[in-house]
């Protein structure tokens, strides 16, 4: 059995007959189970996430968008969370036994099907972005609903399926697929933003530092302390113990130790082991042999 | 849902019509699966490890002693290997979900059904042992079938459940719960076989070191290196890192590096999560901050 969740930002959070509507149909689809769910009342938007295998994934999915089409009509909506379309994203993400691969397959799939059924026009972001400049979402949500028909007349913002025009009510969506995110802060043993900072901009990407980390530096000044608070979007590819070396070596050069380090939420098992596996040397060693996988795969099969 | 697992090994392991009876009659046990099964003709003997929850696992393991009192009569028994029942030991090993105390209450409810329903008389080890001259198996086997009535007729050694005295052609038995064995090896960049043999004596139980550590020190002739060889009997207690740790301390002494270390076979995913935590020096870690836990979770609530 292979597990991918799906996190799909629908843009009501105030009406909560309708999210509620939303909700129930979800969970009342067969493979697919609601973990989660919020609403905003001043973003006017709520988040919903899913787990489940892709065909009924793809599924659910479809029934999200049958309601909010149905129900939402974006040409009245106001918030304060930047929105194109009455779905707005879908991401999915490789979570056990699934690949990213096999989320940008299912991404494009339900894509497809999303663009034919309701005449949407979709883009596709992150891992399954079709060029560099529609990887960021922040970048495809530009102008919003409001500048959508503009934008999407130009050659470079053509959607990836479906009309060069927005759906009237519905504007149009993102769907995508990408790693889970891992919430990782560091603290340290000193109350010197300064070196946070210094540390921060050493560390992430975007001022050169490692590929998939985003940071920043803060106090916590209730305890005296600072903190490298980062987001982690690719621990497959950025390990978690690289990040927390790489920072060690940073506080050394100014004299700074680590106190500790907390991840905040979620994170995927195999970011753990991987850590394991680096500090203790291992040689040979596969994902097989923790007990747990080998037990579960004999207990899925079968009976 | 939670997992244990349970190693009954068995007195027969030339005859494989019966041990296909008996691995057939536990496989038909509904919520229990056989994960392997290996016969040994020269010890005579035969090892089924199977998985479930408690109740059904008992259900399997009277299953096998009904076929094994009926199929297996020690009088006429030859074989390498110490033994001193038809059934011989009945470890239960706390895998998901589980606790160590579960698997002692399994133990004693299982050793009290098979005292009753086939007047074995039986004996607690290691985990669920009701003294500690009888934590140890190879103690308790002492004497093996052949001296069994002398020693059953001791106050000593009267059974913790059944008669003091064996049953003719089944013997007695041994059930208890034990933590999963975990096989790690780390080596050593050189080849001075007595620093391995030095830093095997420093670290185990037996000679004052790591209370749940048994280690030896032997040459990898094919490579000029050595290595220390060990088997952990308690990773929550003793942890790999705690481990490692020591003996890359007791090789620097020696001028010596570790050069990488192995686990051989199966690890349970908490000892490396633990070593994660350690190494990475996270604070308020709860494994419900594992992705796959909480899906997992999830997923088995409900539908």
């Amino acid at each position: 059995m292979s597990i991918i969740e799906c996190v799909p930002n629908i843009s009501e959070g105030r009406r909560a007959d309708i999210v509620d509507a939303i909700a129930r149909a979800v969970d009342a689809v067969e493979g697919v189970r609601l973990l989660d769910r919020s609403s905003d009342a001043s973003h006017n938007r709520s988040v919903l996430t899913l787990a489940g295998e892709a065909a009924p994934l793809k599924a659910a999915v479809l029934t999200i968008f049958d309601l909010a089409v149905q129900h939402i009509d974006l040409r009245s909506h106001t918030g304060e969370h930047p929105r194109i379309g009455a779905v707005d994203v879908v991401p999915f993400v490789p979570i056990e036994g699934a690949t990213m691969a096999d989320c940008v397959a299912l991404a494009r799939d339900t894509a497809s099907a999303v663009s034919e059924r309701f005449g949407i026009p979709v883009f596709l972001y992150e891992g399954a972005a079709t060029r560099p400049s529609r990887t960021n979402l922040a970048d495809i949500r530009r102008g919003q609903f409001e500048g959508l028909a503009a934008r999407l007349a130009t050659p470079e913002w053509a959607p990836d399926f479906g009309p060069p025009r927005p759906h009237p009510t519905a504007g149009a969506t993102v769907i995508g697929a990408r790693m889970p995110l891992v919430a990782y802060n560091i603290n340290l043993d000193t109350d010197r933003l300064d070196v946070a900072k210094k540390i921060a901009a050493a560390v992430r990407f975007s001022s050169g530092g490692l590929r998939y980390v985003k940071a920043m530096g803060i106090s916590l000044a209730d305890r005296s302390l600072v903190q490298v608070s980062m987001n982690l979007t690719n621990v497959e590819h950025t390990p978690i113990h690289v990040v927390f070396d790489f920072v060690q070596r940073e506080a050394a050069r100014h004299g700074v130790r680590i106190l500790e380090s907390e991840i905040v939420g979620l994170v995927p098992a195999s970011a753990l082991v991987s850590a394991a596996r680096h500090y203790l040397q291992l040689e040979h060693f596969t994902t097989d042999q923790v007990l747990e996988n080998r037990l579960r795969r004999a207990l899925s099969i079968g009976h």
